[in-house]
């Protein structure tokens, strides 16, 4: 039986993008729900689908048959249980355990930059990119070490990934790679370059290019806009 | 070669305890490195033994000969990758999906609890529970579905534990059982069951017991009291 993957709006869902790149780039093959965002009242069409699957009424929820795993990374770490050939991780222990590190650090980290800068795959804010750097200093020191971090695990990487290839390590940054891109945050020549290589990685393009022909507005994902007529 | 861990102090650090009463439950030998929060300043002692090891700045850290793991859900997977026969996580795949489901909620979520219930092993703070509980709502409202969430499991659970015997989401929950009874949270009588099972769990109490010993007031970590001369 074929998973099912619940996602919800791919412009700006950046927890859904996680599982459904991973999905996509290794060719593991589900069946798509797309649960639009209405609204996130508990009597949201959103809410009313998502409830019954997760109590904390959020997407990703992966289904295979009757398990139902409703966190990103849980679903990660599943399927690459249940699909040990496809390298989800690094092979090597070693690099294994970096991985999940930073995927780990990823999942519960940088408040800041997911506050002030969402992930919005159509718009381009590279103006309000600049207003938020001079007024959220916290922003700026995590892009500052955000920037580091990664620079430094690439040095390391013997491949155009953090571990080599791709891995769930890189599905967790691409939403990242999508702000930054988008709010035009100028970064060091290396994570730049490996921003682009994200951006064209097989799945995250499709990803991307499905958000591109939403054209779903959704106002209460957008702090920067009254609506999507006018692009910056 | 032996594992170092590397923790702060015993009464406050939340994060330190996950990882290192796993290694205790389950007997996994290490050394203890126990680096006391004097400040988080770049200069505090505490940084400059722990940035030189993880750019982040935080504990834990695990150290396996030249390997150094800077996340405590990464530190627990590679403990139980390294260990198959301790079932660090249940055996069985439908319950291991589970059981890293709610952990890696536990890692990412509940920030309103982490927020104003902060965990303080020594010090009873009843009437600041409810006075939190009065004045903010969203405290309240996560309260509350931890304790629905965890009824939850633990009716399906085939033991005192959240997935049968003591695993990693137990270690991840231990944190938040001391907070709620710290501040004297009401909870449904199953789950207070379960935080009494969890306070008197091996490598739990042992902890305990190390923080009620530590005698050592940290200001920063104290919202609540300007000494711990006074108990409640």
């Amino acid at each position: 039986m074929k998973y099912t993957l619940y996602i919800g709006n791919k412009n700006y869902s950046s927890w859904s993008m996680r599982a459904w790149i991973v999905m996509k780039h290794f060719g593991i093959e589900f069946n798509e729900r797309l649960v639009r965002f209405d609204s996130f009242d508990d009597n949201s069409i959103f809410k009313k689908t998502i409830l019954p699957l997760n109590p904390l009424g959020t997407v990703p929820i992966l289904v295979d048959d009757d398990l139902v795993i409703t966190d990103s990374l849980a679903i990660c770490e599943y399927l690459a249980d249940k699909h040990p050939t496809l390298s989800l991780w690094p092979n090597q222990t070693r690099l294994k355990a970096k991985a999940r590190c930073v995927t780990a650090q990823m999942h519960s980290g940088y408040p800041q930059i997911r506050r002030y800068l969402p992930m919005n795959i159509e718009a381009k804010f590279a103006e309000w990119g600049q207003i938020i750097l001079r007024d959220h200093r916290q922003v700026k020191q995590e892009v500052a070490f955000f920037d580091r971090y990664i620079s430094s695990m690439l040095d390391k990487s013997e491949g155009a990934y953090l571990f080599g290839d791709f891995t769930i390590a890189d599905a967790f940054y691409a939403p990242m790679c999508i702000r930054l891109k988008n709010f035009d945050i100028t970064m060091s020549p290396k994570v730049a370059d490996y921003i682009d290589v994200i951006w064209q990685t097989k799945g995250i393009k499709e990803w991307v290019d499905d958000a591109l022909n939403e054209n779903d507005f959704i106002a209460m994902d957008e702090p920067y806009r009254l609506n999507n007529k006018k692009r910056q």
